[in-house]
């Protein structure tokens, strides 16, 4: 029960609609294949058991073996999943399939430029909300099988003040009796609030309850900075403008959490296809 | 009716899930707000009715007016849609909204590019199916929004035969016949046949009752062959290694269709924020 | 997942409710049966495969059978179908299984009718979109089944334009435009229009990119008029007022299609029964 | 809340997937129109509400006015239903609306005609669950309109007995227990037991609990020998090959109830149409 | 398809959302585990076969088998179910399938103490449709496994006369004609009236076609003083400040049925829990 | 959108299947009334605004005015809500509604009691996952409306590690390396881990990275102990065994939070009933 199936429906009820029009016509109903998707360019693979499933979905006689599961690194040519089944539930799955798993392996690949690329044992790389409508949990357990880590799931599981919500309390004490309530009728959540500059994260660091500032938009010496004050009481998250090639010294910086929103708004597909190994009775 | 509503759904769903935690302690229930969504870099427009309708779904009662609908080119700090409603529920949509609208921009920004690039009065820059799954509907209206044009939908509504499906036939007479029964049975539908060389080509043009032939990872000059071999009998579509670079060549090689996976499935978002212009009674 | 299943599950929830209160009350849990379903007149068979997933549906383990698959022709007292499971099971699916094979082959066996009276090698006979709402997938591979062929799906597969369209439109340059416009954004999809005499039929034929001419409710001579006319340059559909007397004259017109309303809005339902061959242990 | 909407839903999703192409191409999206939906025939109307429910769902704004409601009978030329929208609202929900309307008042019809055929103040004629699948409620409702009454809506709110539930019996003492069960256990429901003969008919009179005896496939006199022996202590349904000629003497019988499976399963689709009477700003 | 499936697949996707957290952490994938539901204090069991499909859901491999089937009465330290599968897979279904346990053996065991509390052989004891949204069927069924019996399902399958109903016809006239209408179209429902007062009791006995009279909120010697006056013409049912003190004078009255609300608004969950009785490979 | 609306429509859909008999037989369709639900005891009201909702759906039209919101003491006969609509849509409606109104009332009336009878300003009373399948969010927001708080909603949004868990785990080493994998990949999210003796959570103490012990079925005198042990490096959760009568024993052990299964499985629904002011024109 762990993925969650609807998209997997969702997919391929749109992709199907009244029937696999080509496969009814050109491909015998009992033959049968072997597959493979295969990599062809470097990747990180995720999304392969929802690959997987969507194969089982079309056919739950199918045979699947993954090869490379979530988290491993591939290099070109070598094989990510195995099919053993009807040529028709093969090339009907297909496109579904790697839909998932392309965009899911350009998300967990991209994530492990950013892991590298921060070269910290300390900031933890996050996702955001800015995720596929439809997919965010999948999407989200990419990051992880990129070496990322989940920042909040939705509006739901985590407080997260920010500026525009800021903007509609009636003052720092109205905000702080906020903060208060938040606490006492949701003890298990916590509580993020967003500083936009260094004379916000002062005031922030006067008021009880909060676990995590972030620091959006900041430059790196700025976020040392902050850090350098709030060290010990809070936890700090620096957003905004995170590039491959600045992420080494924001993370340099202390903070805690660096959150990237291309890795899941502006991952590029990774090239990957399935082919046939052998067709025949 | 136009707008498939299901995604919208799932996204709030998936987003909300129990409620919106933050703006139920931080923004007073009653008070209400101006906002707008403005383009922070220049971008063709794509998903505005759908970005529209998701702040309607969070509550009905809020005022929505579209400045730039689909396939209107904006620049950095142009309005894109105004807003009136409870700040609370301008927040709670704010995210998912922004999801749909900078995705779906980002595609047509990026078929526009591809439309202008080819330069092309005859060729059409067309999609694929390589969409992401349970927005295809969407992606693909935004194709348009760029300037293109729509490949089959799915399976269920055109014939199009690949080489795996052709590695199932027992040979040219019973892929022949299996053409004829398609014909035969779903006289509506068009059929279009993948070649991955000239040969094929050949082969296919001696056929009856092809529509398109798919002419698959050819160099511009074979494809400027193919063409050649087959015009006036039936249309060519171009696919496999298009790029910004070398699609004006392809282009002009006579081709009816050059069709790019990458327009949907590496797509950058376009950056879009949510701004208030107003908060208060 | 080429039988789009939704349509069974809410039969079931519709028939079955809280639970089969008969069964549970006068049949022991355990009891095992032998049924059949049987035709008790001649008929040709549709939705095999779709009754014999209710069964299974209801029970995962009842061993069904198909005798008389998709398109068979059976005398009285042939098998179409046969079971074995619990009593319970096949008493619950019944009535369900029945109502969908009895519909799907009145359709299949009023086809067929057609098909043998039109006596033509040319023209197809085909269905329409005056399907039962719900079971339009069922119901058009029904037709196949009886050696018919199927016309668009829905709205979404085919631009079918109509007077009420012609009567929406600023005249016939502003028509031309629409369907150039149509052929550009969408080029994979079939183009037809009505013409409700010969002088529409004279003017449409001068307009580029329609497909097919749909001559409704015409007589045979008009048709044969109509097909001379545009004869090589479009496809031609006869449609209104079909019946068996009359389909031959129709068919011999030339035409290339004869849709009919009939075949699914007012097929009479096939009378076949489920019969148990052995009850008990 | 008294329709079950669920059937129009699905119905728009099976016509309009994606979407409407021809209204979109062909009719500008803001041109408005009056209609009407007109009968072609004489008719007696069921599924007005339904219709007007497909409209508003297409567009809210569409003002809707039913002029022959449920139960009305219309003549040829008469109005139905007339309409005020937009032009592309008005082409989208036509046919689905259609579908609904003339298969409905194709079963009100029928159902009026067993009515006055039978010239009845006693018998009361019935449906069966022998209905389309996901149009059960619908069907029913068109039964009343036609002036007929009800049987058990599904498994759940009835108990019937017919001959395979009683070959799963071990003998009369397990029925006659499993009968008081029954009503031990579910007070409010009424339990009726198929009766193929005469004998049967005396076995089941010497039992509790019986509300209604089955009179299957039996000959009028028969019939009205079953009747006589029962009179007071059970009612009498008759069943199974009640045609229009012979209704009016198993009427006479003094039986209850007759039930009819072909006013579900095999009426004609009334030919309703809809026309424009205006069109333009 | 007796058990109606969905609460399961609803409380599980509430309890579950993105995944279960505590057990991808902690437990390894393939550990595998025995286990067993077992009561904390005596009750009835209802609801065995839900939990044991919220097992199976969660991992359709894992091996449940039901010790303890619905209406058994179990001691303190009895098994209820015991399962085999992974540590995993028990860890996330233990909780859902507990919440539906627990709670319906709770109706089943207070059922179970009115049911012994009546001590009558001739009143049944009968529930009502004050039940959880959501969980009627089960709740209904675990009344039944607790002894009593089942009253109407919804405002589907009964008529119920209720004094807001009265209040709203225009009279007894009006009245008695809407009893003969429903009477007429919709001749296999029961027909039940709500009476306050002996006066209405004795009003109602003069209008045919009223199977039972709801006694609302009468004393026991109000009761009998009913049920002297009408027994043979129609049923009684008790009705309203309903006791396991006063039940059995209520029962002594000679009324058919006693419905009590509390049965299933107000039943106290039993004291379950799971135990793990071996874990390891 | 805060409100979850799917089990309005769950409820909604079992309650009135094909329709509301009684009213559709008995209420003239255009008869207007005046209604209130009423208090019949002394109460705190949640799940005012769902019980509204419910109206809503039935007849959007009704007019609903919500006296006594959630969170508000009322007493005998005081108003709760106030309708102004038809009969029909009232009557239709009123039960649905009042199984959420009188069931989340009773989970915000309890907590209310553990509150007062905790007499504590520090210690939090607060709910568990023992809730009623399908109803989380809304009893979570009864226990709010008490003055409680809100436990963890469900496996997705906080670790939970309990023995069976612990069972699981290959001994300490493995238990903390778990712990630091949790903290790493979703630093937002709580840890709380399950002792049920001073040793366990001696042991605890040791590891870094657990936010909250919770004291499993300790007495008062123990869990001080522990609290004391622990203080400020952690905080403390009493479960197990919480009665009205020892909860300010508890709370006063300097425990940070108290949480009470029974809070949501075995409140009492509290007495409300609907009654019409005024029925007709």
């Amino acid at each position: 029960m762990k993925t969650p199936l609807y998209p997997i429906d969702i997919a391929l009820r749109e992709d199907l609609g009244a029937g696999d029009l080509t496969s009814e016509f050109f491909v015998a109903p009992n033959l049968r294949a072997h597959a493979r998707i295969v990599a062809n360019e470097a990747a990180i693979i995720a999304g392969a058991e929802t690959a997987a499933e969507v194969f089982r979905r079309v056919d739950p006689a199918t045979q699947v073996r993954i090869v490379a599961g979530d988290g491993t690194a591939v290099n070109p040519r070598d094989n990510v999943i195995e099919f053993d089944g009807t040529a028709r539930a093969l090339l009907t799955a297909e496109r579904v399939a790697l839909n998932f798993l392309q965009r899911l392996s350009g998300i967990a690949t991209l994530t492990r430029k950013f892991v590298e690329a921060a070269a910290s044992d300390h900031a933890r790389i996050i996702d955001t909300r800015k995720t596929t409508p439809g997919l965010r949990a999948l999407e989200k357990a990419a990051v992880i099988a990129g070496g990322g880590a989940n920042h909040r799931f939705g509006l739901f599981d985590m407080v997260l003040v920010k500026d525009n919500h800021l903007a509609a309390c009636a003052g720092w004490r109205d905000f702080a009796n906020a903060i208060r309530r938040a606490r006492g009728e949701r003890p298990g959540v916590q509580i993020e609030v967003e500083a936009d500059n260094l004379e916000q994260v002062r005031e922030l660091l006067q008021i009880d309850g909060i676990d995590v500032i972030l620091l959006d938009n900041m430059k790196p010496a700025q976020i040392r900075e902050a850090v350098a004050l709030g060290k010990g009481k809070t936890k700090f998250e620096a957003s905004g403008g995170v590039t491959l090639k600045n992420i080494r010294q924001i993370a340099a910086s202390g903070v805690d959490f660096i959150s990237i929103g291309a890795l899941t708004h502006s991952a590029r597909a990774i090239d990957l296809s399935l082919e046939f190994t052998h067709v025949g009775a």
